[in-house]
Formats: structure tokens, C-alpha cells, sequence
């Protein structure tokens, strides 16, 4: 028989959605810094504010499995 | 017996959407600024909106399913 | 019959969602290195702290399954 909380599905998920999203994020922001390396504070700046809010989402859905964890 | 809540797979999915949304958005914003560094301000501000309403489905969606923990 | 926890599910879709995130930042991270080798401290204190932000998620995740363990 199976057991376990279907939770560490959701948990799951949401890392997975954290990977598309902040790779996404992340990897343009490795090639911009690469183009033009002056640039390079400016798209730290907006890398950092749009990671924060695909992480928030994540962190908050682990949260949401965890609590759920039967 | 498998337990826990389906909440967790829902706030996944969520959080899968938010990466998938914001990621998009925030790579391209990435790719914009190391293009454009002087138009900076202008693409950070347009890549928040956009975010934003991405965000704002996901975290309603992640409550919904915390509030349908059984 | 299938035995065994549900939680191996969830910390393998977390695993997965670590290297889609990871691998993307630190793949687009080596390319920049490559082309631009004088930005090579830059690429990589950004690359740091984008991986950074995948892995809390990935890692937070796999602790959740290891807790919903039956």
C-alpha cells in the first residue's frame, strides 16, 4: 500500500514551478549581464524584484502542502 | 493510505503558473534592459504590471486552496 | 501490490524543479563567462544568488515530503 501525505506532491510542484520560473528569470539575466556587462546592477535589480515574486508564490504553496500534511 | 489534502496539488499547479507567467515575462524583461539599458526604467515598470496580474491569480488561487483544506 | 511512501514522488519532482531552475541559470551563466570573461565575477555573484532562490524552494520541498512520510 501507498502511504505518505499527498502533500509532498504539491511540494513538488511548486519547486517545479519555482525552477521554470526562476531559471527562466535567472538565465536571460546571465545573458544580459554577459552583453552588456554595465549594465550589470540594473538587471540585478529587476532579476531580484521578478524572482521575488515567483518565489513568493512557491514558498506560500509549500507552506499551504505542509499545512495540509495530514 | 495515501493522506493529507489536495490542497497541495492545487497550490502546486499555482505556483507552476506563477513560474511559467512571471517567468516569461521577467526573462524578457531581462533580455530588454541588457538591449536597452537606458529604457530600464520604462521595461522594470511594464515587466511589474505585467507580474503582477500573474501574481495576482496565483496567490488567490494558493488561498482558495488553503481555505479547501480538509 | 505498491508499497512505499508518496513522498519519493514529491522530492523527485522537486529534484526535477531544482535542475530545470539551476540548470537553466548556470548553463545561461556559463555561456556569459565564455563570451565575456573580464564580467566573469559579476555573472557569477548574480548566478549565485538566482540559485540561490531555486534551491530554497527545491530543498524546503523535499523536507516537506521527507516530514509527510507515513
Amino acid at each position: 500500500m501507498i502511504t505518505g501525505s499527498i502533500a509532498a506532491i504539491g511540494a513538488g510542484l511548486a519547486a517545479i514551478g519555482a525552477g521554470l520560473g526562476i531559471g527562466r528569470i535567472g538565465g536571460s539575466a546571465m545573458d544580459g549581464i554577459a552583453r552588456q556587462p554595465e549594465a550589470a546592477s540594473k538587471i540585478q535589480t529587476a532579476m531580484l524584484i521578478a524572482a521575488a515574486f515567483v518565489e513568493a508564490v512557491a514558498l506560500f504553496a509549500v507552506v499551504v502542502a505542509l499545512m495540509g500534511n495530514g
